[in-house]
């Protein structure tokens, strides 16, 4: 059985949606049972409409609920020991639950996340890893924002956990890694990122094959399996391509609405642009995952609807079935203890505030 | 009569394309006359199919071109005094032309110009400034790569630099700007973009309207006319753009032909897809111009098409016409002079091989 804790109260709609989204899931996701957190008067009259789901689920109601506006700093002291999303993250450290997943503010998940469970002790620092939609398929592009700067050991942390995240969700056994980088060979300044790629091209790790720099071109042609970088330019990345991707759809939008011709025409091909919404779907792809810590926790979109925060509960529920951290902490231990010599070792104190 | 020095051999197609968009341009642009540079060989052909064009420019045949695979260093090593960019570059130099347009290489053209033209006294670094087409309408968005990271100052730099720009293009006299970040205000690690943000609030240029942090999707959107990044991130988000853009437009494509109702919609619908291509036109947002340096040097896609190279002659033509260079060392030089005490001064070693 895979427990998943929920944060019921998260996202644009709280229980409207997460409650709906584990119904949706439950359908779909053998040995499945759910541990909701959340206020009484919000959740019972919602949970009740879903009476098979309300069978294979414990309903544990909290004191309070981590507003969307909150700082992280501000969460941590409002929530801690009494917020729906303090509860379902503890319920993960206490072995309650095998993951948990909320839809709210992510700088609040983060800092919980990270004050309640710790860093596993093989990673330096935390990462976001999200699920990005390609032409080729799908590929998974971390740090999206979880710290800002990564050093060269850092940078290899986060390929092997994206790796193992891309292994545990897709069955691939040795998924493709490419460090983002700006497209040229003779550039100063990036000594971190060659030095990373010098540590991949070397130390040749079981559970990766790395395929050298991409550009950020590369990311929506599905060039590689797994795209490295800090969470600066991975955050500016992501909501670039989510600002074009909106950008392109509401020109679409407006110029078939330009004329009668067009509109018949739009009619026509209706199905088509399903099709569109369907391979750019950020339902399909919703799920952040917080790595590098001792315990899975997702991100749903706060404005995910019930599939999409089914798809975010499924991400969770693969990482589990299919042992992502011990994966991650394996690969993490025999890389580090393997070339201890590539590392800087530069202790630079972990976020608490960096945290976005 | 407004001069312009051509590198007929730039670009993917060279004479083909750069000949055919000086002879579109000159239709539309009032007392403009060219300087082409190039082998004999190539440009010749294709110059006396426009008599028109020729009369209205001089022909200088230069030893070699630089080509589109040459590094920096190596392209400057061979084409200093020989290829007709150099020779178009300098023509800049020497006063005979007034701005320089090359479809070359990047990398070379900003090697060559910053070696050639040297900074202007009141600028630190150089920065690439792109066009981008937004659902406003356009915005320019720098540094895209010229150089990577940024102290607060350069960054200010490149805030005067781009409104100057800006308003010499759009005629717009207090273009709005904002500085790239990621949306969190209880954020660590970014302290050079803070310090920007105070320096450019506190200083109320008169050339531009300070507004704040803006976030990845806000470039499509639009929200602010210059948008203010180091080269890294800059080159990131823009490669990062014009890749969903592709990859929307493929799936788009592919989704059209899928079935018989679809096609026939589309054909009726052809003229709305006319009108989505022209929105997301890079022909007529082709231009990057290299800011910072004595002299306006415009740098076209190399895959330009005749269109989109005189788009590209067209932003050189306005800068030249609206006095962009004093207007941006005029506004540097009162920015520096008030608030001399908000900077710190780092005279970082200026770019060479970090040219991309």
């Amino acid at each position: 059985m895979i427990k998943i804790s929920v944060d019921a109260m998260g996202g644009d709609y709280g229980p409207e949606v997460t409650i709906a989204g584990a119904a949706v899931a439950q359908k779909y996701l053998p040995n499945i049972s759910f541990l909701f957190y959340g206020t009484d008067e919000a959740v019972r009259p919602v949970l009740k409409n879903y009476p098979y789901l309300a069978a294979a689920s414990r309903f544990y109601s909290t004191e309070s609920y981590t507003r969307m506006d909150e700082k992280p700093s501000q969460a941590l002291r409002n929530g801690r020991g009494k917020s729906s999303m303090w509860h379902a993250i503890e319920a993960v450290k206490n072995g309650e639950a095998d993951t948990c997943i909320s839809a709210g503010n992510t700088g609040a998940l983060m800092a919980m996340s990270y004050f309640c469970l710790r860093m596993m002790a093989e990673a330096e620092r935390p990462g976001i890893a999200g699920i990005w939609p390609t032409l080729r398929s799908e590929s998974i592009v971390l740090d999206i924002g979880a710290t800002i700067g990564a050093s060269a050991g850092q940078l290899v942390d986060l390929a092997v956990m994206g790796a193992g995240m891309f292994r545990a969700l897709y069955n691939v056994k040795k998924p493709t890694v490419g460090l983002l980088n700006v497209g040229v060979e003779e550039i100063k300044g990036l000594d971190e990122i060659k030095k990373a790629g010098t540590m991949l091209r070397e130390v040749q790790l079981e559970g990766l094959e790395y395929k050298g720099f991409v550009e950020g071109s590369d990311i929506g042609k599905g060039t590689v399996d797994v795209v490295v970088t800090e969470g600066f330019s991975g955050n500016i990345a992501l909501k670039t391509a989510e600002g074009t991707a909106r950008q392109m759809a509401e020109i679409l939008n407006t110029a078939m609405r330009s004329s009668i011709f067009s509109y018949f025409g739009y009619f026509l091909s209706r199905n088509a642009f399903r099709k569109i919404k369907s391979k750019m779907d950020l339902d399909k792809a919703n799920g952040g995952v917080l790595l590098g810590l001792n315990g899975v926790v997702i991100k749903s979109h706060g404005s995910a609807n019930a599939n999409g925060f089914a798809s975010a509960i499924r991400v969770g529920y693969e990482m589990v079935n299919n042992r992502l951290l011990e994966k991650i902490s394996t690969d993490l231990r025999l890389f580090h203890a393997g070339k201890a010599a590539f590392f800087d070792d530069k202790n630079e104190s972990v976020i608490d505030a960096e945290v976005i």
